[in-house]
């Protein structure tokens, strides 16, 4: 008989071999210190200032949000017993829906237990029902874009990253009459780069492809009204379907799909994630409903976390330090080198109490090995001059290459 | 060009035809009125008894549930920011493993944001990861375990339901060399009955097996401890992986698993919707935390669970009104017909406020359309009285047939 734990556990001998053998930080995100934080180690609890977190708004401490969510738990309690369909619907999820439904000025809107299962779910479900559909999907969609894709069974063509001729061939070789739904990002979480959604709007009209927009980074922090980047361009109208999330920029959990009626009912109707889970905890939702409702009226957080972005940008520059993105709140900074990476991380901690997590292959390409650095509204100038001290000392102790003047 | 929108809008309307788009009622179960709710509908708000919720035993509002919500929300605030490998990981994350490793007796557990989730994290990433693996998976498991085994691209053998003898054959006919696991629930929820366990693993340690069991609907609910129905039968020594959730028993949501270091950290390193899926809200995490303590130590809500079950068990008896199970905390009331059902469920609600849900096709078999009712330990005796009564003189009033004398 096989050994099948003796299997596993020399594969992982192998993960942890090759340094990939992920270690959780035990922290304690204190909403007094944000976004300094406490972690507790063998060597007991250590102060650090956290800049690495999807946080990018502070919502996750934000007075309205901690209210709602003690209001609602202590009106209907944590769970709600059941799948959507089956006692699992609240007053919570209802004004949610209707909230973001407004917000994106669509039809209808639904809510998911997190971001990953919305996409899943929909795009499952939409490749299962239309017959003879072709995914159209950005070679750097997410993890859950293509795990969504691949199991409607339908058929995909990936076209190179935010390339819109390499787009436009693969429409244009394409059946003319086949369904065809273009599946991109607004803002692509590891490169920090947005993308070209009027072009690819536009190319969308022209054969008569939907498009299906994950707004997930930049919904909260883009736009006047924060519901994503779509918005920031005046383009909201010409998009068919939004996808997003509570996690990042409005500080909870959760995940939504805005939408024609036709679409988010057949989501909610056929994707097997959506139908078989219970649904998100009601203080979860009311406290979504408060980040919507306070970053739609509110734009100061979404000022200071652009104003903070761009004095890092600008400081590294000056240190000559390179940065993957041009313009976002993300800024992936390029090390180039698995072990490198790694170790400028460890004496960032180490020395300097700033937590970045290093990001490696196979998450991004070897090669580009990197530092995913995220300010957010609760880092202060000082915090800025700090860490930019901080990495320029690193840079050097581990002799990383600069940028040429 | 195609009309996709107009295709789907077709297809909604054969859903509605056939009586198969769910409606969701708008509840607010309210804490101080459990099992009582009110309902929010186009001519106000109405109360009603709520007898169709997983929260079994009234965990999502119980005080020590609440005041951990609170107390973890106004410490560390709601979402954590990210992944559990990027500054996703709290202090809450941690405790809430090491008491469910511990509960369960099992070296490692591992948190995911839904049950769903982490059926289709295991399995899918154990499939992935052992070259010539052979699910053998029971043919009512629930749709997570068999999205996950699908996505796997394992080989799956399906074994009649609860047959042992057919298992048997399975296992006997397969490759003596391949790695076995064998995936089934300890209490199946749309049935009501409870595996044989004790054979199962009998074949699983003949055949060098894995043991894989969901035990989401047992979990709190039996045991000394509550940890599951492998407990009371003091069997969980010889299951292999323990999967479980918090959605139902104790009355919060995510999903676990826990078993040998091997097979977890695999899961944690390798299973895609678990690695790029935020996690948990600590808030979320804390309130489980809380209610799998309180259910360890104390046994009072499950003794009241199982004492309402028995007599609503004994009334319905006496009463002929069909049960499909013999012995558990899930009563399914045999109905055998879709529109039927559905008119059961409407003039219970109409005329009794009382409200169960009716499960009709494809989720049970045609021609076994049931009431899915659960008692939980807040329903009292008088509300067992009252049900019994509502369900006698609906059943009568549709000319549904009796059990014989």
């Amino acid at each position: 008989m096989v050994d099948i734990l003796g299997k596993l556990a020399d594969d992982l001998e192998v993960v942890r071999a090759q340094g990939r053998y992920r270690e959780y930080l035990n922290l304690e995100r204190r909403a007094d210190l944000a976004p300094g934080a406490i972690a507790h180690g063998e060597d007991g609890p250590r102060d650090l200032v956290v800049w690495c977190s999807n946080d990018y708004l502070s919502m996750s401490h934000h007075p309205v949000v901690l209210s709602a969510v003690v209001e609602a738990v202590e009106r209907v309690g944590l769970g709600t017993g059941g799948a959507r369909s089956i006692s699992g619907n609240s007053i919570y999820h209802q004004q949610l829906e209707a909230e973001l439904a407004d917000l994106y000025g669509k039809p209808k809107a639904l809510l998911f237990s997190t971001g990953f299962n919305a996409n899943d779910s929909a795009l499952s479900a939409l490749g299962a029902r239309l017959p003879g559909l072709i995914y159209f999907s950005d070679e750097l969609n997410h993890a859950s874009i293509i795990r969504g894709v691949r199991s409607s069974g339908a058929a995909k063509r990936i076209f190179r990253h935010n390339d819109t001729e390499h787009l436009r061939e693969l429409l244009a070789a394409a059946d003319r009459d086949a369904p065809k739904i273009i599946v991109f990002e607004s803002l692509y979480s590891m490169e920090g780069d947005f993308a070209p959604i009027e072009e690819i709007i536009a190319l969308a009209e022209e054969f008569g492809a939907l498009t299906y927009v994950d707004e997930v980074h930049a919904a909260g922090s883009y736009g006047a009204t924060g519901s994503g980047y779509a918005e920031e361009l005046g383009l909201s109208d010409r998009i068919t379907v939004f996808h997003g999330g509570f996690g990042k920029g409005y500080g909870g959990a959760g995940g939504y799909l805005v939408g024609p009626v036709e679409i988010v009912d057949t989501v909610r109707s056929f994707a097997v994630p959506f139908v078989f889970s219970t649904s998100s905890p009601a203080p979860v939702v009311a406290g979504a409903l408060a980040s919507v409702r306070h970053l739609r009226a509110n734009a100061d957080q979404r000022e200071v976390l652009h104003a903070r972005c761009r004095q890092l940008r600008e400081t590294l520059a000056e240190l000559r330090i390179p940065v993957l993105s041009r313009d976002s709140h993300i800024l992936p900074v390029l090390v180039g080198d698995p072990h490198k990476n790694k170790e400028v991380s460890a004496r960032l901690l180490r020395d300097h109490q700033i937590y970045v997590q290093p990001v490696n292959a196979p998450t991004v390409p070897a090669g580009t090995e990197r530092l995913r650095v995220t300010p957010t509204s609760r880092h202060t100038e000082d915090d800025v001059v700090a860490f930019a001290k901080a990495i320029d000392q690193v840079w050097s102790s581990v002799e990383l290459p600069r940028l040429p003047h």
